[in-house]
Protein backbone atom coordinates (compact mmCIF):
# COMPACT_ATOMS: atom_id res chain seq x y z
CA UNK A 1 0.00 0.00 0.00
CA UNK A 2 1.49 3.36 -1.04
CA UNK A 3 2.37 6.34 1.35
CA UNK A 4 0.15 9.65 0.14
CA UNK A 5 0.30 13.01 1.31
CA UNK A 6 -2.34 13.82 3.18
CA UNK A 7 -3.31 17.44 3.76
CA UNK A 8 -5.96 19.13 6.39
CA UNK A 9 -7.30 22.38 5.32
CA UNK A 10 -9.05 24.07 7.74
CA UNK A 11 -10.66 27.74 8.68
CA UNK A 12 -9.23 27.10 12.00
CA UNK A 13 -6.44 25.38 13.60
CA UNK A 14 -7.51 22.22 12.30
CA UNK A 15 -6.22 20.38 15.26
CA UNK A 16 -9.01 18.60 16.55
CA UNK A 17 -9.51 17.61 12.93
CA UNK A 18 -6.40 16.52 12.64
CA UNK A 19 -6.17 14.55 15.55
CA UNK A 20 -9.09 12.83 14.51
CA UNK A 21 -7.96 11.93 11.16
CA UNK A 22 -5.09 10.88 12.59
CA UNK A 23 -6.72 7.88 14.63
CA UNK A 24 -8.82 7.25 10.98
CA UNK A 25 -5.58 6.89 9.15
CA UNK A 26 -3.72 4.46 12.18
CA UNK A 27 -5.98 2.02 10.68
CA UNK A 28 -3.91 1.92 7.56
CA UNK A 29 -0.12 0.55 7.63
CA UNK A 30 1.19 3.32 6.01
CA UNK A 31 3.41 6.28 6.90
CA UNK A 32 2.08 9.14 5.57
CA UNK A 33 3.49 12.47 4.80
CA UNK A 34 1.28 15.31 6.56
CA UNK A 35 0.59 19.07 5.37
CA UNK A 36 -1.19 21.31 7.44
CA UNK A 37 -2.89 24.15 6.05
CA UNK A 38 -4.70 25.92 9.00
CA UNK A 39 -6.38 29.39 8.95
CA UNK A 40 -7.66 28.83 5.47
CA UNK A 41 -10.68 31.32 5.46
CA UNK A 42 -10.94 33.02 1.69
CA UNK A 43 -11.05 32.03 -1.45
CA UNK A 44 -8.34 32.93 -2.35
CA UNK A 45 -6.03 31.16 0.51
CA UNK A 46 -8.46 27.86 -0.39
CA UNK A 47 -7.31 28.61 -4.44
CA UNK A 48 -3.77 28.70 -3.24
CA UNK A 49 -4.25 25.45 -1.21
CA UNK A 50 -5.72 23.84 -4.13
CA UNK A 51 -3.02 24.49 -6.54
CA UNK A 52 -0.27 22.99 -4.05
CA UNK A 53 -2.62 19.72 -3.98
CA UNK A 54 -2.64 19.46 -7.57
CA UNK A 55 1.08 20.12 -7.99
CA UNK A 56 1.00 17.37 -5.61
CA UNK A 57 -0.86 14.81 -7.35
CA UNK A 58 1.22 15.64 -10.71
CA UNK A 59 4.16 15.02 -8.81
CA UNK A 60 3.57 11.77 -6.92
CA UNK A 61 1.63 10.45 -10.09
CA UNK A 62 -1.13 9.44 -6.67
CA UNK A 63 -4.09 11.01 -5.28
CA UNK A 64 -3.43 13.03 -2.18
CA UNK A 65 -5.91 12.63 1.22
CA UNK A 66 -7.70 15.62 1.95
CA UNK A 67 -9.27 16.01 5.32
CA UNK A 68 -11.52 19.44 5.14
CA UNK A 69 -13.30 21.70 8.36
CA UNK A 70 -14.41 24.84 6.21
CA UNK A 71 -17.61 26.26 7.46
CA UNK A 72 -17.41 28.75 4.31
CA UNK A 73 -19.36 27.06 1.33
CA UNK A 74 -17.65 29.56 -1.36
CA UNK A 75 -14.47 28.52 -0.07
CA UNK A 76 -15.18 24.58 0.46
CA UNK A 77 -16.61 24.28 -3.16
CA UNK A 78 -13.16 25.11 -4.18
CA UNK A 79 -11.34 22.18 -2.63
CA UNK A 80 -14.16 20.02 -2.46
CA UNK A 81 -13.61 20.11 -6.42
CA UNK A 82 -10.39 18.99 -6.20
CA UNK A 83 -10.18 16.77 -8.95
CA UNK A 84 -7.06 14.92 -7.79
CA UNK A 85 -7.68 14.25 -4.61
CA UNK A 86 -9.87 12.17 -1.91
CA UNK A 87 -11.59 14.62 -0.49
CA UNK A 88 -13.15 13.78 3.24
CA UNK A 89 -14.85 16.47 4.34
CA UNK A 90 -15.46 16.01 8.03
CA UNK A 91 -17.32 18.86 8.75
CA UNK A 92 -20.33 19.19 6.52
CA UNK A 93 -20.66 14.76 6.58
CA UNK A 94 -21.85 15.65 9.63
CA UNK A 95 -23.31 18.96 9.92
CA UNK A 96 -25.93 18.30 6.85
CA UNK A 97 -27.32 15.28 8.68
CA UNK A 98 -27.80 16.89 12.20
CA UNK A 99 -29.52 20.46 10.09
CA UNK A 100 -32.41 17.97 8.90
CA UNK A 101 -32.69 16.12 12.58
CA UNK A 102 -33.01 19.62 13.50
CA UNK A 103 -35.05 21.48 11.28
CA UNK A 104 -32.62 24.64 11.17
CA UNK A 105 -29.26 26.00 9.29
CA UNK A 106 -26.23 26.17 11.30
CA UNK A 107 -24.75 29.16 11.90
CA UNK A 108 -21.20 28.52 10.12
CA UNK A 109 -19.29 29.61 12.88
CA UNK A 110 -15.73 29.16 12.82
CA UNK A 111 -13.86 27.79 15.62
CA UNK A 112 -14.43 26.91 19.21
CA UNK A 113 -14.33 30.33 20.61
CA UNK A 114 -15.54 33.45 19.30
CA UNK A 115 -13.08 35.52 21.56
CA UNK A 116 -11.51 33.85 23.95
CA UNK A 117 -11.20 36.68 26.02
CA UNK A 118 -14.56 36.89 26.62
CA UNK A 119 -15.67 33.37 27.00
CA UNK A 120 -16.06 31.92 30.35
CA UNK A 121 -15.29 28.43 29.53
CA UNK A 122 -11.65 29.12 27.87
CA UNK A 123 -11.36 31.27 31.10
CA UNK A 124 -11.79 28.30 33.21
CA UNK A 125 -9.56 26.15 31.55
CA UNK A 126 -6.61 28.70 31.90
CA UNK A 127 -7.35 28.97 35.44
CA UNK A 128 -7.69 25.00 35.89
CA UNK A 129 -4.01 24.91 34.07
CA UNK A 130 -2.43 27.61 36.62
CA UNK A 131 -4.88 25.58 39.56
CA UNK A 132 -2.66 22.37 38.45
CA UNK A 133 0.78 23.92 37.81
CA UNK A 134 0.57 25.47 41.65
CA UNK A 135 -0.05 22.53 43.23
CA UNK A 136 2.11 20.50 41.41
CA UNK A 137 3.85 17.32 43.24
CA UNK A 138 1.91 18.52 46.51
CA UNK A 139 3.28 22.07 46.15
CA UNK A 140 0.55 23.88 48.26
CA UNK A 141 -1.83 22.31 50.54
CA UNK A 142 -3.79 26.10 50.04
CA UNK A 143 -7.23 25.80 48.54
CA UNK A 144 -7.21 22.00 48.67
CA UNK A 145 -11.11 22.11 48.69
CA UNK A 146 -11.99 23.87 45.74
CA UNK A 147 -9.41 21.09 43.76
CA UNK A 148 -12.12 18.78 41.53
CA UNK A 149 -9.56 15.87 41.89
CA UNK A 150 -6.45 15.44 43.86
CA UNK A 151 -3.78 12.45 42.31
CA UNK A 152 -1.96 10.89 44.69
CA UNK A 153 0.95 8.23 43.85
CA UNK A 154 4.37 7.32 44.63
CA UNK A 155 7.14 9.91 42.92
CA UNK A 156 7.12 8.99 39.15
CA UNK A 157 3.99 7.61 38.66
CA UNK A 158 2.73 10.03 36.11
CA UNK A 159 0.59 12.22 38.25
CA UNK A 160 1.99 15.48 36.89
CA UNK A 161 1.33 14.87 33.04
CA UNK A 162 -2.44 13.70 34.09
CA UNK A 163 -3.13 16.67 36.09
CA UNK A 164 -2.08 19.00 32.95
CA UNK A 165 -4.09 16.68 30.64
CA UNK A 166 -6.88 17.06 33.18
CA UNK A 167 -6.64 20.92 33.16
CA UNK A 168 -5.82 21.48 29.41
CA UNK A 169 -8.49 19.01 27.69
CA UNK A 170 -11.61 19.03 30.79
CA UNK A 171 -10.82 22.26 32.26
CA UNK A 172 -10.32 20.16 35.77
CA UNK A 173 -8.73 21.27 38.82
CA UNK A 174 -6.68 18.44 39.22
CA UNK A 175 -3.60 18.49 41.84
CA UNK A 176 -1.53 16.28 42.70
CA UNK A 177 0.47 14.57 45.70
CA UNK A 178 3.47 12.73 46.27
CA UNK A 179 3.01 9.55 48.70
CA UNK A 180 6.86 9.38 50.06
CA UNK A 181 8.22 7.22 52.31
CA UNK A 182 7.89 9.33 55.39
CA UNK A 183 3.98 8.72 54.77
CA UNK A 184 4.68 5.32 54.90
CA UNK A 185 6.69 5.41 57.62
CA UNK A 186 3.91 6.95 59.64
CA UNK A 187 1.27 4.56 57.80
CA UNK A 188 -1.04 6.93 57.15
CA UNK A 189 -1.88 9.61 54.00
CA UNK A 190 -0.13 13.20 54.34
CA UNK A 191 -2.28 15.17 56.92
CA UNK A 192 -3.36 17.66 54.45
CA UNK A 193 -5.46 15.39 52.09
CA UNK A 194 -7.20 13.53 54.95
CA UNK A 195 -10.20 15.94 54.60
CA UNK A 196 -10.11 15.59 51.21
CA UNK A 197 -10.28 11.54 50.40
CA UNK A 198 -13.25 11.79 48.28
CA UNK A 199 -11.62 13.60 45.86
CA UNK A 200 -8.61 11.49 46.03
CA UNK A 201 -7.62 9.06 42.62
CA UNK A 202 -4.42 6.92 43.12
CA UNK A 203 -1.58 6.01 40.48
CA UNK A 204 0.24 3.28 40.67
CA UNK A 205 2.89 1.30 38.15
CA UNK A 206 4.67 -1.82 37.84
CA UNK A 207 8.06 -1.29 40.23
CA UNK A 208 9.95 -2.55 37.06
CA UNK A 209 9.06 0.39 35.14
CA UNK A 210 9.17 2.77 37.72
CA UNK A 211 12.82 1.95 38.74
CA UNK A 212 13.69 1.84 34.82
CA UNK A 213 11.91 5.33 34.40
CA UNK A 214 13.39 6.90 37.94
CA UNK A 215 17.05 5.40 36.70
CA UNK A 216 16.92 8.18 33.57
CA UNK A 217 16.98 10.30 36.31
CA UNK A 218 18.81 9.83 39.25
CA UNK A 219 21.15 6.67 37.56
CA UNK A 220 21.99 3.88 40.32
CA UNK A 221 20.17 5.55 43.40
CA UNK A 222 18.93 3.72 46.15
CA UNK A 223 15.35 6.05 44.76
CA UNK A 224 15.96 3.92 41.37
CA UNK A 225 16.32 0.39 42.61
CA UNK A 226 14.30 -2.15 42.16
CA UNK A 227 14.25 -3.62 45.54
CA UNK A 228 13.11 0.97 46.77
CA UNK A 229 10.22 0.97 43.92
CA UNK A 230 8.85 -2.73 44.90
CA UNK A 231 8.97 -1.39 48.34
CA UNK A 232 7.22 1.74 48.00
CA UNK A 233 4.67 0.66 45.41
CA UNK A 234 3.54 -2.01 47.78
CA UNK A 235 2.86 0.59 50.72
CA UNK A 236 1.07 2.81 48.56
CA UNK A 237 -1.30 0.15 47.04
CA UNK A 238 -1.62 -0.98 51.11
CA UNK A 239 -2.44 3.03 51.79
CA UNK A 240 -4.61 3.52 49.58
CA UNK A 241 -6.35 0.45 49.66
CA UNK A 242 -6.89 0.77 53.50
CA UNK A 243 -7.92 4.33 53.09
CA UNK A 244 -10.63 3.36 50.60
CA UNK A 245 -8.95 5.41 47.46
CA UNK A 246 -9.39 3.87 44.14
CA UNK A 247 -6.56 3.77 41.90
CA UNK A 248 -5.27 2.22 38.64
CA UNK A 249 -2.29 1.22 36.67
CA UNK A 250 -0.25 3.70 34.79
CA UNK A 251 2.17 1.43 33.44
CA UNK A 252 0.75 0.81 30.08
CA UNK A 253 -1.90 3.88 29.51
CA UNK A 254 -1.69 7.19 28.29
CA UNK A 255 -2.99 10.30 29.98
CA UNK A 256 -5.93 10.53 27.65
CA UNK A 257 -6.61 6.86 29.21
CA UNK A 258 -6.27 7.77 32.56
CA UNK A 259 -7.64 10.60 32.40
CA UNK A 260 -10.99 9.37 30.81
CA UNK A 261 -11.17 6.57 33.94
CA UNK A 262 -10.79 9.48 36.64
CA UNK A 263 -13.55 11.11 35.03
CA UNK A 264 -15.83 8.35 34.47
CA UNK A 265 -15.22 6.91 38.28
CA UNK A 266 -14.88 10.52 40.14
CA UNK A 267 -17.56 12.42 37.98
CA UNK A 268 -16.22 15.91 39.34
CA UNK A 269 -18.98 18.28 39.40
CA UNK A 270 -17.77 20.89 37.25
CA UNK A 271 -16.71 19.25 34.05
CA UNK A 272 -16.37 21.48 30.77
CA UNK A 273 -16.58 19.19 27.89
CA UNK B 1 -34.42 24.12 18.58
CA UNK B 2 -35.33 21.94 21.48
CA UNK B 3 -32.02 20.44 22.98
CA UNK B 4 -31.49 16.72 23.14
CA UNK B 5 -29.47 14.49 24.76
CA UNK B 6 -26.11 13.32 22.91
CA UNK B 7 -24.19 10.33 23.10
CA UNK B 8 -20.77 9.97 22.64
CA UNK B 9 -19.89 5.74 22.27
CA UNK B 10 -16.37 4.68 21.94
CA UNK B 11 -14.02 1.88 22.42
CA UNK B 12 -11.35 4.38 23.44
CA UNK B 13 -11.61 7.38 25.46
CA UNK B 14 -13.94 8.97 22.84
CA UNK B 15 -12.08 12.31 23.80
CA UNK B 16 -11.27 13.04 20.07
CA UNK B 17 -13.92 11.87 18.84
CA UNK B 18 -15.77 14.47 21.79
CA UNK B 19 -13.85 17.39 20.82
CA UNK B 20 -14.72 16.95 16.90
CA UNK B 21 -18.40 16.39 17.82
CA UNK B 22 -18.42 19.37 20.03
CA UNK B 23 -17.23 22.12 17.00
CA UNK B 24 -19.83 20.47 15.33
CA UNK B 25 -22.61 20.76 17.39
CA UNK B 26 -20.92 24.29 17.71
CA UNK B 27 -22.96 25.19 14.60
CA UNK B 28 -26.51 24.54 16.37
CA UNK B 29 -27.39 27.48 18.75
CA UNK B 30 -28.31 24.78 21.68
CA UNK B 31 -27.11 23.68 25.14
CA UNK B 32 -27.08 19.55 24.70
CA UNK B 33 -26.78 17.10 27.85
CA UNK B 34 -23.56 15.21 27.10
CA UNK B 35 -23.15 11.05 27.91
CA UNK B 36 -20.00 10.04 27.17
CA UNK B 37 -19.83 5.80 27.34
CA UNK B 38 -15.78 5.65 27.14
CA UNK B 39 -14.12 1.99 26.84
CA UNK B 40 -17.12 -0.07 25.18
CA UNK B 41 -15.17 -2.67 23.56
CA UNK B 42 -18.12 -5.65 23.96
CA UNK B 43 -21.21 -6.65 22.70
CA UNK B 44 -22.25 -7.00 26.35
CA UNK B 45 -21.53 -3.04 27.32
CA UNK B 46 -22.98 -1.86 23.68
CA UNK B 47 -26.22 -3.72 24.65
CA UNK B 48 -26.21 -1.91 28.14
CA UNK B 49 -25.59 1.74 26.33
CA UNK B 50 -27.94 0.74 23.51
CA UNK B 51 -30.71 0.00 26.40
CA UNK B 52 -29.39 3.45 27.90
CA UNK B 53 -29.74 5.28 24.51
CA UNK B 54 -33.65 3.61 24.00
CA UNK B 55 -34.61 5.01 28.03
CA UNK B 56 -33.36 8.53 26.95
CA UNK B 57 -35.29 8.45 23.85
CA UNK B 58 -38.47 7.37 25.45
CA UNK B 59 -38.13 9.46 28.46
CA UNK B 60 -37.51 13.06 26.69
CA UNK B 61 -39.39 12.43 23.91
CA UNK B 62 -36.95 13.58 21.49
CA UNK B 63 -34.39 11.61 19.72
CA UNK B 64 -30.75 11.41 21.13
CA UNK B 65 -27.85 12.25 18.75
CA UNK B 66 -25.36 10.02 18.59
CA UNK B 67 -21.23 9.74 17.84
CA UNK B 68 -20.16 6.80 17.24
CA UNK B 69 -16.31 5.61 17.22
CA UNK B 70 -16.22 1.40 17.31
CA UNK B 71 -13.73 -0.22 15.33
CA UNK B 72 -15.30 -3.56 15.69
CA UNK B 73 -17.94 -4.57 13.45
CA UNK B 74 -20.04 -6.85 16.10
CA UNK B 75 -20.24 -3.88 18.96
CA UNK B 76 -20.93 -1.41 15.79
CA UNK B 77 -23.67 -2.86 14.45
CA UNK B 78 -26.01 -2.82 17.85
CA UNK B 79 -25.43 0.78 18.32
CA UNK B 80 -25.77 1.49 14.66
CA UNK B 81 -29.06 -0.14 14.60
CA UNK B 82 -30.46 2.07 17.31
CA UNK B 83 -33.48 2.55 16.17
CA UNK B 84 -34.31 5.85 18.19
CA UNK B 85 -31.73 7.92 17.83
CA UNK B 86 -29.59 9.64 14.68
CA UNK B 87 -26.15 7.96 14.60
CA UNK B 88 -23.40 9.79 13.29
CA UNK B 89 -20.61 6.71 12.53
CA UNK B 90 -17.55 9.12 13.02
CA UNK B 91 -14.76 6.18 12.02
CA UNK B 92 -16.67 4.20 9.50
CA UNK B 93 -17.75 7.34 7.14
CA UNK B 94 -14.50 7.91 6.59
CA UNK B 95 -12.40 4.67 6.79
CA UNK B 96 -14.59 3.00 3.89
CA UNK B 97 -13.49 5.43 1.54
CA UNK B 98 -10.01 4.90 2.43
CA UNK B 99 -10.39 1.49 2.54
CA UNK B 100 -11.93 2.13 -1.64
CA UNK B 101 -8.85 4.78 -2.19
CA UNK B 102 -5.60 2.24 -0.55
CA UNK B 103 -7.51 -1.03 -2.13
CA UNK B 104 -6.52 -2.91 1.59
CA UNK B 105 -8.66 -3.73 4.69
CA UNK B 106 -8.05 -1.42 7.58
CA UNK B 107 -6.28 -3.07 10.57
CA UNK B 108 -9.60 -2.34 13.17
CA UNK B 109 -6.81 -1.08 15.82
CA UNK B 110 -8.41 0.34 18.72
CA UNK B 111 -6.85 3.53 19.76
CA UNK B 112 -3.66 5.56 18.84
CA UNK B 113 -1.23 3.87 20.90
CA UNK B 114 -1.28 0.02 21.13
CA UNK B 115 1.04 -0.06 24.53
CA UNK B 116 1.71 3.25 25.38
CA UNK B 117 5.64 1.98 27.76
CA UNK B 118 6.95 1.01 24.13
CA UNK B 119 5.35 3.68 22.09
CA UNK B 120 8.12 6.05 21.12
CA UNK B 121 6.28 8.39 20.29
CA UNK B 122 4.18 8.69 23.61
CA UNK B 123 7.34 9.19 25.43
CA UNK B 124 8.42 11.48 22.97
CA UNK B 125 5.44 13.69 24.38
CA UNK B 126 5.83 13.02 27.91
CA UNK B 127 9.09 13.75 27.72
CA UNK B 128 8.31 17.08 26.29
CA UNK B 129 5.65 17.84 28.82
CA UNK B 130 8.76 17.20 31.37
CA UNK B 131 11.16 19.50 29.62
CA UNK B 132 8.44 22.70 29.26
CA UNK B 133 8.04 22.04 33.18
CA UNK B 134 11.44 22.24 33.89
CA UNK B 135 11.78 25.47 31.37
CA UNK B 136 8.79 27.21 32.69
CA UNK B 137 8.69 30.75 33.20
CA UNK B 138 12.53 30.84 32.54
CA UNK B 139 13.36 28.78 35.41
CA UNK B 140 16.47 26.83 33.69
CA UNK B 141 18.65 28.24 31.12
CA UNK B 142 20.06 24.33 30.94
CA UNK B 143 19.61 22.60 27.89
CA UNK B 144 18.21 25.52 25.65
CA UNK B 145 19.76 23.89 23.22
CA UNK B 146 17.46 20.93 23.19
CA UNK B 147 14.68 23.23 23.09
CA UNK B 148 12.34 23.26 19.97
CA UNK B 149 10.96 26.65 20.27
CA UNK B 150 11.50 29.02 23.33
CA UNK B 151 8.55 31.52 23.77
CA UNK B 152 9.12 34.85 25.33
CA UNK B 153 6.67 37.76 26.33
CA UNK B 154 6.11 39.99 29.39
CA UNK B 155 4.69 37.87 32.79
CA UNK B 156 1.00 36.92 31.89
CA UNK B 157 1.03 37.55 28.28
CA UNK B 158 -0.09 33.35 27.77
CA UNK B 159 3.43 31.74 27.64
CA UNK B 160 3.11 28.89 30.00
CA UNK B 161 -0.24 27.17 29.11
CA UNK B 162 0.44 27.72 25.74
CA UNK B 163 4.13 25.85 26.43
CA UNK B 164 1.96 23.13 28.01
CA UNK B 165 -0.10 22.84 25.19
CA UNK B 166 2.78 22.49 22.63
CA UNK B 167 4.35 19.74 24.62
CA UNK B 168 0.93 17.87 25.35
CA UNK B 169 -0.55 18.08 21.73
CA UNK B 170 2.44 18.07 19.76
CA UNK B 171 5.47 16.72 21.42
CA UNK B 172 6.98 20.19 20.93
CA UNK B 173 9.69 20.97 23.19
CA UNK B 174 8.42 24.78 24.75
CA UNK B 175 10.51 26.48 27.11
CA UNK B 176 9.24 30.02 28.09
CA UNK B 177 11.24 33.14 29.08
CA UNK B 178 9.53 36.26 31.00
CA UNK B 179 10.93 39.21 29.28
CA UNK B 180 11.11 41.64 32.29
CA UNK B 181 11.46 45.50 33.70
CA UNK B 182 15.29 44.49 34.45
CA UNK B 183 15.77 43.78 30.48
CA UNK B 184 14.01 46.63 29.50
CA UNK B 185 16.65 48.86 31.36
CA UNK B 186 19.26 46.99 30.20
CA UNK B 187 17.86 47.19 26.37
CA UNK B 188 18.86 43.59 25.72
CA UNK B 189 17.31 39.90 25.72
CA UNK B 190 18.26 37.97 28.72
CA UNK B 191 21.57 36.56 27.88
CA UNK B 192 21.35 32.67 27.50
CA UNK B 193 18.88 33.63 25.26
CA UNK B 194 20.68 35.29 23.01
CA UNK B 195 22.51 31.84 21.31
CA UNK B 196 18.64 30.64 20.21
CA UNK B 197 17.05 33.83 19.06
CA UNK B 198 16.34 31.50 15.41
CA UNK B 199 13.42 29.61 17.54
CA UNK B 200 12.21 32.03 19.57
CA UNK B 201 8.37 33.53 19.45
CA UNK B 202 7.13 36.29 21.12
CA UNK B 203 3.67 36.60 22.72
CA UNK B 204 2.33 40.06 23.21
CA UNK B 205 -0.67 41.56 24.69
CA UNK B 206 -3.34 44.08 24.84
CA UNK B 207 -2.55 46.49 27.75
CA UNK B 208 -5.55 46.73 29.23
CA UNK B 209 -6.28 42.56 29.14
CA UNK B 210 -2.96 42.17 31.06
CA UNK B 211 -3.70 44.84 33.51
CA UNK B 212 -7.37 42.64 34.20
CA UNK B 213 -5.28 39.55 34.05
CA UNK B 214 -2.42 41.22 36.89
CA UNK B 215 -4.76 42.36 38.78
CA UNK B 216 -6.58 39.50 39.34
CA UNK B 217 -3.12 38.40 40.66
CA UNK B 218 -1.92 41.33 42.59
CA UNK B 219 -4.50 43.89 42.80
CA UNK B 220 -3.96 47.44 43.36
CA UNK B 221 0.10 46.65 42.72
CA UNK B 222 2.37 48.38 40.49
CA UNK B 223 2.62 45.45 38.78
CA UNK B 224 -0.98 45.33 37.61
CA UNK B 225 -1.16 48.46 37.04
CA UNK B 226 -2.37 49.93 33.26
CA UNK B 227 0.77 52.43 32.97
CA UNK B 228 3.23 50.09 33.94
CA UNK B 229 1.46 47.44 31.88
CA UNK B 230 1.64 49.94 28.83
CA UNK B 231 5.32 50.38 29.43
CA UNK B 232 6.05 46.61 29.55
CA UNK B 233 4.15 45.62 26.57
CA UNK B 234 5.97 48.49 24.75
CA UNK B 235 9.48 47.52 26.10
CA UNK B 236 9.13 44.47 25.23
CA UNK B 237 7.52 44.62 21.58
CA UNK B 238 10.63 47.29 20.74
CA UNK B 239 12.72 44.42 22.06
CA UNK B 240 11.66 41.60 20.13
CA UNK B 241 11.38 44.23 16.52
CA UNK B 242 15.04 45.02 17.29
CA UNK B 243 15.85 41.24 17.58
CA UNK B 244 13.73 40.29 15.06
CA UNK B 245 12.09 37.99 16.64
CA UNK B 246 8.29 37.08 15.28
CA UNK B 247 5.55 37.70 17.87
CA UNK B 248 1.68 37.69 17.68
CA UNK B 249 -0.77 39.32 19.91
CA UNK B 250 -2.69 36.90 22.48
CA UNK B 251 -5.27 38.93 23.57
CA UNK B 252 -8.13 37.38 21.32
CA UNK B 253 -6.14 34.05 20.73
CA UNK B 254 -7.00 30.73 22.54
CA UNK B 255 -3.57 28.38 23.31
CA UNK B 256 -4.98 26.15 20.02
CA UNK B 257 -4.87 29.11 17.84
CA UNK B 258 -1.70 30.48 19.25
CA UNK B 259 -0.02 26.88 19.19
CA UNK B 260 -0.64 26.65 15.44
CA UNK B 261 0.39 29.88 14.33
CA UNK B 262 4.04 29.09 16.40
CA UNK B 263 3.84 25.97 14.29
CA UNK B 264 3.35 27.38 11.12
CA UNK B 265 5.89 30.10 11.25
CA UNK B 266 8.65 28.12 13.28
CA UNK B 267 8.06 25.00 11.19
CA UNK B 268 10.46 23.05 14.46
CA UNK B 269 11.77 19.69 13.16
CA UNK B 270 10.73 17.57 14.94
CA UNK B 271 6.81 17.21 14.91
CA UNK B 272 5.05 14.39 15.94
CA UNK B 273 1.69 15.30 14.72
Amino acid sequence: MPNRTVFFVSDGTGITAETFGNSILAQFPAKHRHVRRPFIDSVEKATHVAAEIEATAQREGKRPIIFLTLVNEDVRRILKESPHGLVLDMFNTFVEPLEAEFGVKSNHRVGRFSDVAKSEEYNERIEAINFSLAHDDGQSARNLESADVILVGVSRSGKTPTSLYLAMQHGIKAANYPLIPDDFERHQIPSSLAPHKRKCFGLSIDPERLAQIRNERRPDSKYASLENCRWEVRQAEQMMRREGISWLSSTHKSIEEIATTILRDIRPDRLIY
